[in-house]
């Protein structure tokens, strides 16, 4: 069955706080989702930086290297593991080192170039569609959806977002079969952690690439959220809020079916649109 | 009055859709946030790209400048001016050259290093907090606000996204003076990128450092907005949504009164609580 019950205590923080209301107010304590640095290294050297909310790091950096084109499957990562020479313990947790499979070649300085995101004078929507496509270049995967297969994914991820749940701030992506099972829903305080912790979670079980599932986030598609579904493989990205101007024309470009206003029975369809398969 | 509302037709884009509900698929066409690549140089080197909604761009590079610590007044900014040695036209709105005063300095290295927020095998929660305390010193500001302050400031922001209006796909940011007037909203792809216009918007009329104001975004509140309030000097920091963990330790350490889950006439406290002013 699907993976998405198993957040624990690290991801949240109780913190004082008072609550003002028309009343007055009241002092009193509430959790709040975390917010960690979590350093990635690569053969010893310090590759990014992102601040996450911790739980699931091994799946996170798996997904994070599989987003970013350094590794296409399982077997090319040798073992990842927290860091035991960190000068501070309580920061332990948040360095991981990532070991990779003799013979599997990485462009530190690209990548890099690539999480700065630094061009020369030259920088515009469409370089950056262009770049994006020369590091992972168009599907070719016949998969189509039918409307139906999306109805409902809206409630079920809310369903199954325990700690938003509890503290109202964090984002959650879910990864959905061809067959309509979902697969493993994980929460971040950053939308593309949550994207990287369920390609992270298919990398492990050798599922990548992703072709014929779909990715289902809360919040809005942005450009780097299609940029990562692409360099995972997988054909069709939905969100429950909008999508911006270059997500729409990344997924155009590179064979992905962007949902959009995923809500109930109702929702908007861009990029790759015939995918969606209609009842004739 | 209130500066807000001036975004341009740069701020949106037209594309093609499908709606589906539960009746059928309709083919028709909507309007979606644009999102394009920011570079920003300064003595004509790249320091960072940002993604980024059009519109108000000499406002994000002034207040991005402020919160990263590179100025702290308008005089110190000689000019700044989109690219004309681009290659590409297309490209030329997304390119800004900053001419800075002569005697101002600066450390790109440190700056970068700052973008980049790498650091050796040391990272955790407390650094991060004691490098941003390091840079931008706690807030020496009297500042208090009677719960009254900030009733309808959420309902105020939304009255005035007219992109987010039109798209659904923005955030926005608004800063209030200390007589609770709605002074400036600016929109973005980026909420960093709101605030930061907002704020260059505040560095143009010589209003940095910010004691007394107010800045009140939609959605959530992270380290990052936190951390950008402090750099420009704002004692608070008013989220329609949920804090994180540390954004709230953070807050608590630099003097930041933070406030979450604004709506309507109920609000959170977090951070340097002090600065509510309770009736008696």
């Amino acid at each position: 069955m699907g993976d998405f019950d198993e957040v624990g205590d690290d991801a949240v923080q109780s913190v004082e706080l008072v609550r003002c209301d028309g009343d007055g107010a009241v002092a009193g304590r509430d959790l709040v989702a975390r917010e960690e640095p979590l350093e990635i290294q690569l053969r010893g050297a310090t590759v990014a930086v992102t601040m996450r909310t911790p739980g699931h790091d091994a799946e996170l950096v798996r997904g994070f290297l599989v987003t970013e084109r350094v590794v296409h499957r399982a077997a090319d990562i040798a073992g990842i593991r927290h860091c035991s020479v960190v000068t501070d313990p309580a920061a332990e947790e948040n360095v991981v080192n990532v070991t990779l499979r003799d013979g599997v070649i990485v462009d530190l300085d690209a990548l890099r170039r690539n999480l700065f995101a630094s061009s020369s004078c030259g920088v515009c929507g469409k370089a950056t569609i262009e770049n994006a496509l020369a590091v992972a270049p168009p599907l070719d995967d016949p998969a189509r959806f039918a409307p139906d297969f999306f109805r409902g994914f809206a409630d079920r991820l809310l369903a199954a977002q325990p700690v938003f749940a509890r503290t109202g701030g964090l984002h959650a992506a879910a990864l959905i079969a061809p067959d309509g099972a979902l697969l493993a829903v994980r929460e971040d305080i950053g939308r593309h952690n949550a994207v990287d912790k369920v390609v992270g979670w298919a990398l492990e079980r050798d599922r990548v690439p992703l072709a014929g599932h779909a990715l289902v986030v809360s919040g809005r598609a942005s450009f780097e959220i299609v940029q990562k579904a692409l360099a995972a493989r997988i054909p069709v990205v939905a969100a429950v809020s909008a999508p911006s101007s270059l997500a729409v024309d990344l997924a155009g470009r590179a064979g992905v079916m962007l949902i959009g206003f995923l809500r109930g029975g109702q929702f908007n369809v861009y990029g790759q649109r015939d995918r969606l398969a209609l009842p004739r």
